[in-house]
């Protein structure tokens, strides 16, 4: 049995590229074909590239091919404001590099996930931080060239509180909005602690609602909707199922000195495995999720940094130095 | 100068089609062919069914053709819960006559208006108050076969808060989940005080989000989305134009008993009359809405009432003792 | 009949004391004794201070001994940020001045009104968005020595939520918080729409919350409470008796030019004039409230310039170019 | 090492009595002296009641003298609206016992926890959906004498949004206030994921806010506030080193028949085991927290049921059958 086996059999997604190649890497300890990664140290941050190219890339690592470009940046989790504007300088750089806009683009920006559950809040409370521009369009277009884009914004909420498809949605509005470019945040599952609240993916793939629990609906790319989508994610939460498997491979890795021993324990079959697994989290199973008691604030931080990228990077005219102002 | 010519002039919009005919009635003293006035009167509500028959009728009273049916429940404002049980009851038997629901229809419920601004957050609150469920049918499809209906319902949000037209998202909407009907909940400017959080009302003929101000944005109608739509609404706000001018016709009635003064006033031009009145409202003009202090109960009550109503009406296995249960 | 009069017989309060000496300078066109008028221009804003010395003044002006600081800035209504973070520093500098701390002070911040009306939520916006540091005292208090002062905050909810006069709930936490300053955030009823969302009003006297609606509970002042209250308010509403009687005022000047005429409205008794405003407002009366339509962007607005300025004139240590970093 | 010894390094709080007198008897097979415990099965729920008698009782059990009712009702995740009824009146039949109020009594109502975090707002959502009455014995005694109670209500926030100690607040208010009986709501720490959203502890031995995360605060306890607490708790989340010792206890006991290997996991030193489990946690430890995805509807369905018990069991006049029309 190995890692992708059981969460395989326990429905664990892992939405980070990065920890997916981290993973298939650590198993096989060989290059992976069609997948490259490409590290850079910043100030504050490392940054992690990984370009599925193949579709031998594409089956291995599970994700469709794209580039995710990752931003770890630790220091999201203190309270030290100018290290936040530097990161979020970091990620405005990126952004504007995958987004290669036209001075007229108009950009639709997507927040996903569920307000009322704070873990999952991260996308609708970007939106809230957002200025929105499109309509202002329509006032003084003359005075806005050049200076602002064409930024319109919704929270299009979740299945459960609106009984229709996320994509579904989003979807229509894009039908008639018609916009250049789709930007969506959402809260992501990582696959450790250490990535909550800190690593930011962004991603050329576009997205799947909802796919990490289960209920594989449609996604939001640029084959569905007809135009590019970004995603923007970073982990809020955790599978409880990865605590349970970490516990005991850290028991076994550091106690059980015997290879005989360790050998029973990597035997053990993947369904019986998550059997147990599924046991210790009933009556709940791959619906308990792990996330920080100080949820609310690491969301707050994490959308003001996301939310002034996003300004940063929309509009030519907003100054480096003055983003903030704009933030709502 | 009469009050129309006044309220054109001042660009206040009178949301109630009943109080667009008392209106017209009172200043022609006569029948206005082609819109037909009928009335009801129930224990705790009278209820008025004004119909708009002929283009004479349209043109008149400046409504499409179609029905108009106002519940007026001054018992709303007491905090009486069983007379509330009552009004709800009403409610949802105009619904089901105005709705004419297959059994295996599906509904879209459309919660128009800011959630940001108490007074026009009747919509948004009544979708959070409701049960959705459309997804449900997916998975227990027989079990909930002439017991509930598939209702899905969205708060769009508004023009400022999205940089789209309110009336673009829901179309897109609609062109996706194909609704048989859609409901549109929307707070309404009432012509006079009595009037807010007392006078519901239901219509056939479609809304136009944020008409009332001034902004003429395209409708949500049969014509304009393909399926039928139901208007449910509520004054929250009166124009400040409304009680300025009634201020000074309360003056003129009651003190000045010579005719030929009162003969001055009406004398007046409606564009002296509405300079003089825009210059007591700068430098708000038109925008400037009176609502009552406890305006956040009045909403929550009302919405309570029109979620209640939308429950029993739209579910035929609910039962009317049981409602309550159902909102969220 | 004067308008003090007519405000006296409608219980309209005046909360600004600029406002309130205005009115009484106009009727009298006399210097009121015991109070002292200053003013000031300044880039984007006007500065008015007015001093109450003595109890003639206070019988006069209806307000309690003390300096009632006004800033008057039209441009907070316009969306140019540069100019709300002049207006910012021009609240820091005079808040600096009237609040005079010693290096180690604990302030209690209190964000008086109900959350859920918006007009009502400008306190309870400032305090979400101002950060709390008198806890981080416990954990490093050599650290923030010189550049944090000790800050708590809290927003004690209204009557009707909770059932507590908020000046019980209040004088409750000052016993145990035992802070060196209160600074007592409102939203307040203007005297003309124009001061709606512009006119900023410190004063050393204290609050007296809910007084403006006839309802004089007890106060939260240096008297009560036993240390120095400051309270700062911002004009969110207008009591919609007000737009009654400047619409009639209007008519009457502008257009019946015959002295006799004047006469006879100025003969009309207040009792009489009340009476008819009353029934223009029935049934709220003296609960109507004149509120802008975009009343939620203005709160936010002011929130954030009034939660800016106590961050920079709170705390030494935020430098005047980042305290937007430190807002929540 | 036992579990006790290891949720003590580990700094894992068990705040259901039910639970810890369990782990308790689990490890050591015998009554523990001076704790009584009593069972009752129902319609729907099991009832158990854990008495702390003595000194010796609480020693054993770290828990004040007293009594813990706890309330088992697994149903309450189900979506059955007449089930969740059912619940509420039993919990409301415990509470009138265990208050045993006077019938003009006066109760102060506290929400406890963040607001801001979902998985700790019930609390604040039990106190928005309470109706509160105490204000309106001011204008009406007589008509309220017998059929309602003096209720008023607040909740206080956490020390991160108030930089005031939750304690500090309540007993200043409960000093103006002078209740006859606080009661307050919390949501709690399981120990084990079967209790999340289905237990509801009553106890008559008061609360200490944030105890369960290692920052022992005072107490909120008839002792330090001079009048009788009643806390009424619901887990809603799980510290994450539960599940992970639970899964490695549940490989242990599953796979490793051989007596001699299960010896030397027990044999394993609590800091040595602790130090591992803090790894997996790293950099959260004991602040990572264990929720359901659906926290958000189970919060809210939970806070119904207590608001309801509570709108029941404090109001005489209040119809077991209308209860519901109350709630807020």
């Amino acid at each position: 049995m190995n890692k992708s086996q059981l969460y395989r059999h326990l429905n664990v997604q892992v939405d980070l590229a990065v920890e997916a190649h981290q993973m298939l890497r650590g198993e096989s300890g060989e290059e992976i074909p069609g997948v490259i990664m490409d590290e850079q140290k910043l100030d504050h941050a490392k940054v992690t590239i990984i370009t599925v190219e193949t579709d031998e890339g594409v089956e291995a690592i599970g994700k469709p091919k794209g580039q995710y470009i990752t931003i770890d940046a630790p220091e999201i989790r203190n309270n030290d404001y100018s290290v936040h504007e530097a990161i979020t300088q970091i990620l405005a750089d990126r952004l504007i590099d995958l987004m290669d806009l036209s001075e007229d683009a108009s950009i639709l920006i997507i927040g996903l996930g569920n307000w009322n559950a704070t873990p999952d809040a991260l996308g609708p409370q970007v939106i809230d931080k957002t200025m929105v521009t499109r309509h202002l369009y329509q006032l003084s277009p003359e005075e806005l060239k050049g200076k602002m884009r064409k930024v319109s914004a919704i929270s299009p909420g979740v299945l459960g509180t609106t009984g229709i498809e996320t994509a579904e949605i989003i979807r229509g509005i894009v039908d008639h909005v018609k916009p250049d470019l789709v930007i969506a945040i959402d809260a992501l599952a990582a696959g450790s602690p250490e990535r909550i609240g800190t690593s930011i993916q962004l991603a050329d793939t576009g997205i799947h609602p909802g796919s990490g629990v289960g209920n594989p609906r449609a996604g939001i790319n640029e084959e569905t909707i007809g135009c590019k989508v970004i995603a923007i994610g970073l982990p809020t939460v955790l599978n409880a199922a990865i605590i349970a498997h970490d516990a005991v491979e850290g028991i076994f890795k550091e106690f059980v000195t015997s290879p005989s021993l360790y050998k029973l324990y990597k035997g053990i079959k993947p369904e019986v495995y998550s059997k147990i697994i599924d046991d210790v989290l009933s009556p709940f199973q791959g619906n308990l999720m792990v996330t920080p008691k100080e949820i609310d604030s690491l969301i707050q931080i994490s959308a003001k940094i996301i939310a002034g990228a996003l300004t940063i990077s929309l509009h030519p005219g907003i100054d480096r130095e003055d983003y903030e102002r704009y933030l709502q």
